[in-house]
């Protein structure tokens, strides 16, 4: 298999591999480390590389193998870490010059779960600054660039992931999802998202963004590989205090089962909010859904664009900086500080009126999904922008995603074909509360159904 | 039987009577609409009195009775409102001049509820303007007076309720707890008072002070008839955003259950802020509960004094005023208004920074509360004052109560013994969230074992 066909085995299919003894995962990673070593220059996916800890992780993974231990689908895997994850005496920045010395001397709940499933970390990816910021750029560590595009923007705020796997670099990453900092650079890189379920995952040691609509998952290359990589992270932790305590489930155990008369309930709202390339694209999968077997019904949601526009996120992110940026504001691009100090413009009604609005949002999709099993809608109203368009931040990207952070239900963002300059486009399957099983299957069956997800980046293949 | 008897029969005795055909809802009826005629002059409990509708209910109930339908435990029974519950065709003040002349079209959930399960309503009890303020006195109707001294309050913002039960003009009023607004009325009147798990009773209809903070549940004379009294009036409702759907609970369940080996913590903390007399009479039921098997636990809680002076109950006050305060100021007391203000006061940070610590106070008592079943504590800091003391005010009386409205529990008030000038002193037991039927089991037992549930004031019993 050439180096770089290996790079883009997928979790499940590694999984094999390994277990069958085809290959192993000082292989899989050297072909990892091989491919994060031509890339690297150009996409500055890292801010950190931890290469010969990886070796390490690979070796004790074939000890493993050897020795029957089985640790479970991520053990020998290539993956890699936002940098915002905690990792233990690993420099952890958070994208910042405020944490860009920092070394914790302790791993986050989900990086402890990674290496307890025998993963093998490649080290801490690049991100917007605090996860936050409109722009592209972060001005400590540099621009993210898109493997399909390396003069356009790979997406935020977990640019440094979506770009790493959709270069083959790893097989998945952690993610962070406030405003669509998942789902937005897994549908500009043409890879899978999953935010999963509020309180689903861990979020002890994970630096926050704003407590109430962080949520932390994976991006992967397939469907099936983001329900397991979500499985080996999943999970009650006490030390979170909106970890919630529910019993173990299995993200996976919809990959495969049948998706004839799902009820999918298009979110004609959205489609409309896309540019044209993008609402073809989703318009096309629309199709496929229903070739599927898949019954499309319209919902109305009334509140959606008062629900993209909530302060939550600005009033939560400015309270937990407001102590640091008290005392080193110089520290903060312009940018973040300013975003920051807008949330804390906002008064204490601002915000339970905020809460109020997002409680109602809650409702109406409720209410909605007691009527069809999953929503769908483009993830990004746009492909990726160039790197140069200041416009091409965030706060456009987000303007599809954002609303369902507030309403704690699991979304996954899955290619369904390329736009302009033949960018991929992704569209979102969103869920009712702890049905990741469900959107996984309809994704999965989609995936089964097209090859829009194993479309590779030319750069990433050629040699 | 005299008639004062009669109208101190409570909701299960005379439930008994009039299933065994020994007593009418008529005859209870008009027993306590004597005890009405001839006390309202005196205490101001009720805003509006609702006599002749109360007489129709109970010959319905008779009706009802013979011909062998029977809708549960209310049914016949007088009781009262907080006249911030909405009322078809009856005025509904809030105690405000606001709403003065308010006289809806529909019925709160509650109010149904109870007309369904049959019971008799004799009007709309008097509280302080908007369920808020600190002083004792409501501006727009007056001051209501405690049965047991009626030169003092009888605590708030359910004074009314506080009043009416004591006093034996009904058996049991709807009161509503956003800051101790049902326990402490309880517990300076000398009676029973539940605040229910939060999402337990519906709050559609009922006029709100603070959304995530308000409790909607019975005043009663003993721990048996409030737990009959919550029965008749929990449950989910679609229309109320915070309702929960939980499974059908028995809050009676508890009632003559076995308590040896309960687990008690004692909420040293609570004691130490309470004056000499109240202290004496917790102390004395503490010894009062191991002596029926229970076992003492000391429970330290460090951020119980931040939990009571939150300014979420303010902010979230503020947020549903605004737009009133902004276009009638002069409609609201000097008082009321300058919270409101203050309450605007704050910033989104403030708020999210109160939620955090109100998050941390809940998960330390859930920490707690693994070791022990039931916490205990003294309602109040002090008997009730005089009605001419200014710093006699709910600010105060809360102290005690405020923090258990941020964690969601249950929390039930028993009269525990009397203190300075021969007035009340209530007993707090706080529960697990949806465990009603063990602090009720805890707090029925106490009541067997001793009789200060049974003490009437004098000039309820004289004719």
């Amino acid at each position: 298999m050439p180096e770089h066909e290996l790079a883009f085995t997928g979790i499940a299919e590694a999984g094999a591999l390994l277990r069958a003894g085809k290959v192993s995962s000082v292989e899989l990673t050297e072909a990892a480390i091989a491919q994060a070593e031509r890339l690297q220059p150009t996409l500055n996916a890292f801010i950190t590389e931890t290469h010969e800890q990886a070796r390490d992780a690979a070796r004790r993974a074939d000890a493993d193998f050897a020795a029957g231990i089985d640790r479970g689908p991520l053990q020998g895997i290539p993956v890699a870490l936002k940098d915002l994850c905690a990792t233990k005496g690993v420099r952890t920045t958070a994208g910042s010059a405020v944490l860009a010395d920092w070394v914790p001397d302790f791993d986050a709940t989900v990086v402890r779960k990674l290496a307890e499933g025998g993963a093998v970390s490649l080290g801490k990816l690049n991100l917007h600054e605090f996860a936050y910021g409109v722009t592209s750029a972060n001005e400590h560590f540099g621009v993210v660039r898109n493997p399909w595009d390396t003069e356009r923007i790979p997406g935020g705020s977990s640019g440094g992931s979506g770009s790493a796997v959709a270069a083959g670099i790893c097989a998945g990453a952690i993610g962070s999802d406030t405003g669509g900092s998942i789902r937005i650079p897994a549908a500009l890189c043409g890879i899978t998202g999953l935010m999963p379920t509020y309180g689903r995952v861990s979020r002890a040691g994970v630096v926050p963004l704003s407590w109430s609509l962080d949520h932390v998952g994976p991006l992967t290359r397939s469907v099936e590989d983001a329900a397991l990589f979500l499985n080996a992270i999943a999970g009650f932790d006490p030390a979170d205090g909106s970890s919630l305590d529910e019993p173990w489930f299995d993200a996976a155990e919809g990959i495969g089962a049948p998706v004839e008369g799902l009820r999918v309930g298009v979110v004609r709202q959205q489609f409309e909010l896309a540019d044209d390339d993008v609402r073809q694209a989703a318009d096309g999968a629309l199709k496929e859904l229903e070739s599927l077997g898949m019954r499309l019904h319209e919902v109305e949601l009334p509140l959606l664009m008062q629900a993209r526009a909530l302060p939550i996120l600005g009033i939560e992110a400015a309270a937990y900086h407001a102590e640091w940026l008290r005392a080193r504001p110089e520290d903060y691009s312009d940018e973040v500080r300013t975003l920051l100090l807008w949330g804390a413009t906002f008064s204490g009604v601002d915000y339970v009126n905020a809460l109020r609005v997002r409680r109602e949002f809650t409702e109406q999709v409720e209410a909605a999904m007691r009527e069809v099993d999953v929503l769908v809608m483009p993830t990004c109203p746009s492909v990726a922008s160039r790197i140069t368009e200041i416009e091409s931040g965030v706060a456009r990207f987000a303007g599809l995603t954002a609303p369902w952070d507030h309403t704690g239900q699991p979304v996954l963002s899955v290619p369904c074909g390329f736009g302009d300059g033949g960018m991929p486009v992704g569209l979102s399957f969103a869920g009712r509360p702890f049905e990741e099983a469900l959107i996984g299957r309809a994704g999965h069956a989609y995936q089964q159904a097209t090859d829009w997800h194993l479309q590779r980046p030319a750069m990433a293949v050629s040699s």
